[in-house]
């Protein structure tokens, strides 16, 4: 699906593409898909290529970089494994110092729990983040080629050192990933060997955590694994958090723990992206009929009313039938949505 | 504002609404806003009443309750406090065994950040789920009266165990939002004072996990003590369940991680309200412009094609000006969203 999806990118943007796959049935999907030459072998791919793209499961991603360096006759060879350390590690030792200037390591941040070249897209990479760990050894050209490319193709390169990048996808996708599945998981037994109507309980909160635990349970296992150096670190710093967390619930002082929960309150209103939204949220609560059409009314009256919505939540009872959505909007918006929101006969409350 | 929401969506079911407040200045605006008759004090507000709703912070609950029960002339009283066993246990220690058969334990579980009567709504409740904890002296027909009444203003009676209900609170409110905070509190150190682009690899699922964090603090610092027993235990479950999964990890068998995790998936989508859903959901990932509009036109693409939204989660691009939307619905209706969205010129991939 990347390396699909990197060749419809690049064949916009104009490139001349030759591929080849170590599957002999997804090749010519691949080139009907993408549009691109095929190539005979690996060394007929990337002879001559400007950048060679290693897109292949991690066990493989070094063999096959190392590969290229050797065919690649002076290119650029980056690849897109989703750890980066262990990758970059083993390119440096298999390939001769001289080749390993050309390799880059490299990770696109654009998640799919899906594969094959028939899922690929040309706009999957737009906008995205698009991770390079160049060494202290990789000859800046290189970097500079990979990194030219991507801003290219509408991606967004981010530099960084490879264990820097694999303690950061720990703390921020493959620790979350984790905890959903531990909250519901946990929730889940309380709910079946405890109290049936546990999970009545959970509002809008509660399935916000929990929505990650409903990925691919067989594709998460082999990501979580492949960084469990750092993930593991993660864990360990997260449940040192939360113990402390913990202590602070027992504080004589009520306004402890309030300090702690304020930094991290200001941290998340701080990921928003436009200063208006980093003044702060409105949260409003919308009664809407289950049914087509309906976030179609909502989102017009907004339209109509010039607001943009910065965020959206649908809870739906569980009954059927009707649900709510809480729209986040910034503050100085507040007024104006409801009023927007009024004028189409809708009803809504604001909770924050 | 839950006293206020109540006595509104009483007014607006046809009850006759006495009220009083223990602060002279709330007293009036919430009797303009919701209509009701201005009480002289408690006993003047609950004399003859059938129900009486206790809505105050929740170290005053008890205490007002016994003032209820004792002047209301075998009316039930029932709060609206968010922790049960302590108020209950409080009640019944302080009122005697007669009067305390009419005490209905309650919690309306609509969540909201803001208090006061002006940020009232009469349907705030509606469609809510209301726990209702009475307790082996409890008067059934008391019990009754309550569940009729929450059932006739359109809220869901949902009977627990006044400690079965502080557990599960604990697990699917306070304990996800301990969560959150801890979440995002990490990953903000290790960008403050270790690698500065760690945020910039945060996707839609760290967002998703750490909305709760930008709640307000004072407040949830208060709710999150006042359930500290429950929360404690809850806390502690989780992390042995976390650091079992770090264990999983290091698994010589990759497929006892994959089935862990599992066990989640399935939970997760089994909340899912519609069989069509619970079946499997499809996600697309479709860019939109970041401006006021451009989520009406993709709401309205996908109401033409009659496909149901099941979730859509809006992700901004750091840089503003553009933004991508998560678009969960039925994976039956996968195919015919997609093309919906085709038919109205814009582009959408689906990655799960």
């Amino acid at each position: 699906m990347i390396g699909t999806s990197i060749a419809m990118a690049a064949s916009r943007a104009g490139d001349d593409v030759r591929g080849w796959d170590l599957d002999p049935d997804v090749l010519p999907r691949a080139a009907a898909r993408a549009g691109f030459e095929v190539a005979s072998d690996l060394p007929d791919a990337v002879q001559g290529a400007d950048i060679s793209f290693v897109c292949a499961p991690g066990s493989v991603i070094p063999g096959l970089s190392i590969e290229s360096l050797e065919a690649s006759d002076g290119g650029v060879v980056t690849d897109v494994g989703s750890v980066k350390a262990r990758v970059v590690d083993a390119v440096r030792s298999g390939a001769s110092t001289e080749r390993f200037r050309r390799f880059v390591g490299g990770h696109p941040m654009a998640g799919s729990e899906r594969s094959g070249p028939d899922t690929a897209s040309g706009s999957l990479l737009d906008g995205s983040a698009w991770v390079l760990t160049p060494v202290t050894e990789t000859a800046p050209a290189a970097v500079e080629r990979v990194r030219t490319w991507v801003e290219k193709i509408g991606g967004r390169p981010v530099m960084m050192d490879p264990s820097e990048h694999d303690r950061g996808v720990a703390l921020v996708s493959h620790l979350p990933q984790l905890v959903s599945t531990a909250l519901m998981g946990l929730a889940a037994r309380e709910q079946e060997q405890g109290v049936p109507e546990t999970l009545m309980l959970a509002a809008g909160g509660f399935r916000d955590l929990t929505r990650l635990a409903a990925s691919n349970p067989v594709l998460w296992a082999d990501i979580l694994r492949s960084n469990r150096g750092e993930l593991g670190l993660a864990i360990d710093a997260f449940v040192e958090d939360l113990l402390s967390l913990r202590c602070h619930l027992e504080d004589e002082d009520a306004e402890v723990l309030a300090e702690v929960l304020g930094v991290a309150t200001k941290a998340r209103l701080a990921m928003a992206v436009r200063p208006k939204v980093r003044a702060g949220v409105a949260i409003l609560q919308v009664p809407v009929p289950d049914r087509p059409g309906a976030l179609a009314d909502l989102t017009t009256a907004l339209s109509d009313g010039g607001v943009n919505i910065e965020d959206l939540q649908i809870v739906h009872s569980p009954e059927g039938g009707r649900g709510t959505v809480h729209l986040m909007v910034a503050g100085a918006d507040a007024e104006a949505a409801a009023e927007a929101i009024g004028r189409h006969g809708l009803d809504s409350t604001r909770i924050a």
